[in-house]
């Protein structure tokens, strides 16, 4: 080829660039194929505006992980009276564990006090199972007690006349009693006034991808309203100071049950935010839930033992041990913000524009392999480059093969009379 | 049709599966089409190189949920004398609430002690609304106090000649004084030391998508260094050693208004993490935000109570009551990290591919319903396959209808005569 | 244009709104391209059906924010013997602090005692630095001796003959003794029997976006076996009680190190849930990993300062300050849930269909500049609408430019001789 026509190739290509070249099309006046294609192509538009961008919000950036910052205070007072310790007041000090106000923390409604423990050897408390023995060699000196609460001494106590008995052990004694605390005249829960206690929770939240922060508390709620108002789902659903009681029912148990034998129970709150709405849309929804249940009620409960430590003026140190049931307070902030972004909204419509293009891949096939007139319509639709002296594509013979034509141009003739009836 | 001929169509469709078959076009000589076409082309394109994927990293896989444990550890000595308890020395294990070095602690800066409570009857204190009376019949007997320290023992309480008091309770003797810890020569705050306790933050982050793990110190510092280094955002970013005045005034308030009220400050760690590239390069930004104030300072401050229990010889319990102002720190740990993965790779890629087809199909639709020649454009870009025995395409009448040749021939002469002349 | 003829355009053109348009393709038959076109054709096929959706189940909508809760409960006894307080028992009640069963806690494995503080006036330890003095000047009044113990009273304390010594401070005296737990007869850790203490988690998760709950307690397990199991990769990798000894070693490093210096561990519990499959499937997966040490080991091991307060009958406030080193164990729970959406599976299928699709316009482009034939197939593919009395767009001159008509139709004719030779 000439050097000057390739100059010339080059500069009208240059200006060919900017022509508008688009797809030729056929018009295959088959009405079921076309009808096919209208309904997908206006079904996934339809998907793509009502579902995902609709009801779904798919055209926002959406953030998952939220940071969070709880901060808990109660208040409330029961008085209690046992044998052990007499008339007692429980205030949050004395209740609340640990006292700090954290996210997660603990109520005591019911406890078992064993004063005065001092260090030294006495029986295995009966509870033990390991404690059990007949005779001395059943308590290997030293060897401590599985789930006990001391080591062996190696002698095996035996209430006179009895055969079996427990192993002495060097423990904090007297070992506490393992009588249960919904045992005879308890069948109560100590602390019956925690149901009135009140929770007050400060929640401190923030997107960090959409840097929004808010809090669980209105700027613009008046300080005397907080005071005294108390959270109810109907009334009151954003108030943020929670009647022990209530969240208790709300969980659908009983409140009397779980202070006897003590429970976990989560408050979950949920922000989901919608950004681009305004700020003032976004608010917590608080549900409560009770978490130490999955069927079996047998694993539910919940108690831990702490003590108190003393010194007599002599030096020696006792304790007062409790074993305390009360209720676990789990406080669980979750929450999503979606704010509008370009790529997502651009990556569903493309998407969405893909499968309208799938769409019509899948029309030309059922009109090319299935519809009666197929062998007529590839004719039209393919045109085979082979030939050049042809005057026009619709009269080269049938692209599979020129063996073809003569049985090909009858056929389409009918072919054609068919579509005409058509 | 013969079965020998089907025999040839199959094996001609097997070959003619190799054939590759592409999309005949049209050139529209209109350079205006072509020119939006070319800029809706370039656009998106260019938003797909510089935006999505250089300046968003969209070919990247992100993880947001990062596993964090954090370990803390203070230092600093400060003194107080009080009329309660004189001189005293304040060490982290007295100012640090809780002490074993949790992620979220209390530092004591500020404090009202009522020592030596004993359980017994006294008078509310008049700080509480709920415990005024004028006579007996206001203080029901067993009724605890709202918001109070005890429960009411059925007497009103009068200084001699005073119509008004309050109800005699049965609680912890005597109660609080209410007295606010900025009145009168208090203004201070007591650990004015407070200032400068220093923090050691220990930070192990993991990406569990990436089992990707990294902590806050360096293998490389020299130990020597992170012993005597701080915390500064310029000098020493990555000095897990923070000075609390420092981080108090980060939040741009005052460390002594804080110390004196309390106040709860949020240490935000954060961990973006590319980790196409080299490890080093992900590293901790810390900074630091006050999470207790929203608008109104009113619901600011952070106090709580605790007590410490004693029992004399003859074996009454006694107790000093704490209630401490103070800092609380809050370590949230946020990060999130990124590598390339082909699956969103190929869905920007191909979802930009498909937004191009996307404005082909648009300005298919400017040139077939907008443009002045757009029946000339629908009858060469649209081919009806009606007819049989047309030489070309070409010439076959417009797709409209042929009823409208007659019109149409002399319209298209003109338009073409336009496009010509174009 | 005449109105009526307006008018049957609309009607005709509201009829062909159902006329399936489909585009015209040409059939190059250049097996190479072909060949190419069917292999990115299958390649993007097989990487959309294999990997996206069979390997990474990318037809899911994920979720990363798992919510949890854990509590925890250990049990085990341990002897101590020391010269401070002779023979001690340690109960949970004793070693784990918190005592409430929490997500973190810490193990008491060694501790170093100092009984009987009193606030006073004594010798800054030897251990501290900042505490070495000459003269009495070194020991500035009422400065607080950095990372020491208290606060100088101003003077400089030195052994007779001694030349140099250490201030003298107001503290809780006598100071600690800074002999480190391995000194001498000390080598091994005081609560050895900690190996064997068990640790019992509870841990409750739900995936708010799914709403769906689980617990790693199965509700089909008997209580009796849960009672006796003890966690083994292998034999129960669901029983949710751990032998502390088994959890160090699995971190693979040796129980006794630990315990004597401390350290921290971490235990992870994975779910990673495919609640399409049944919810019995989603089940826990426990790693450990010790996560205080990165590289240098120097900045491994863990302990802190706790005291026990006790009043002596004169009122004298004097302390026990126990430095503890142990095993802090933090249990961080993580997951990812992943359910059919329609949304993600339209993405990923509509982004694949795209790239078919670029693959198509990338083989175009190798057809039409990089093919001997190219000019020919130009011509074939683009048909220029300049002309109109042209018979067909095959004959019209190339689409370059009339120009080059003479130059091209030898150098068609040429091509075309190669293409039938080919």
């Amino acid at each position: 080829m000439a050097s000057n026509s390739w100059k010339s190739n080059v500069i009208l290509n240059v200006l060919s660039f900017l022509d508008y070249k688009t797809g030729k099309f056929i018009i295959a006046k088959s009405k079921r194929v076309g009808t096919l294609y209208r309904v997908i192509q206006l079904s996934i538009i339809g998907y793509l505006v009502g579902y995902v961008f609709l009801s779904k919000k798919s055209y926002q950036a959406k953030e998952e992980s939220i940071q969070s910052a709880v901060i808990t205070k109660l208040k409330g007072v029961a008085v209690t009276n046992t044998s052990e310790s007499g008339r007692m007041v429980w205030g949050p000090v004395d209740y609340v564990i640990p006292p700090q106000g954290e996210a997660v923390f603990f109520i005591v409604t019911n406890f078992i006090e064993t004063p005065n423990q001092k260090l030294g050897n006495c029986a295995e408390s009966p509870g033990v199972l390991d404690g059990f023995c007949k005779i001395d060699e059943d308590c290997a000196e030293g060897e401590s007690v599985k789930a006990g609460h001391g080591v062996r001494t190696g002698r095996c106590l035996r209430d006179n006349g009895k055969s079996s008995g427990t192993c002495e052990i060097y423990s904090w004694c007297p070992v506490e009693s393992c009588h249960k605390p919904q045992d005879g005249h308890e069948r109560m829960s100590m602390l019956r006034e925690a149901e009135n206690f009140t929770i007050y929770i400060k929640n401190f939240i923030r997107f960090p991808k959409f840097s929004f922060s808010k809090a669980n508390i209105q700027d613009t709620d008046d300080k005397f309203h907080l005071k005294k108002c108390h959270y109810d789902e109907l009334l009151e659903p954003y108030c943020p100071i929670f009647r022990l009681g209530d969240i208790v029912n709300q969980t659908g148990h009983s409140f009397q049950d779980m202070a006897l034998k003590g429970g976990s129970i989560g408050i979950l709150i949920g922000w989901n935010c919608d950004l681009d709405r305004d700020h003032s849309e976004c608010q917590p929804r608080y549900t409560f839930t009770r978490i130490d249940v999955n069927g079996s009620s047998e694993s539910s409960g919940f108690n831990f033992r702490h003590a108190r430590r003393y010194k007599s003026d002599s030096g020696q140190i006792y304790r007062t041990q409790f074993k305390v049931y009360g209720i676990r307070i789990n406080i669980i902030v979750h929450g999503m913000a979606g704010k509008f972004c370009i790529i997502p909204t651009v990556i569903n419509i493309g998407s969405g524009l893909a499968c309208i293009g799938g769409g019509a891949w899948f029309c030309d096939w059922i009109l090319l392999y299935l519809m009666k007139k197929r062998e007529f319509y590839k004719h039209w639709k393919f045109e085979s480059v082979k030939k050049k002296d042809s005057n026009s594509p619709n009269i080269t013979e049938h692209h599979n093969s020129p063996t073809e034509d003569t049985k090909q141009t009858p056929e389409e003739q009918q072919l054609t009379d068919l579509s005409t009836e058509f």
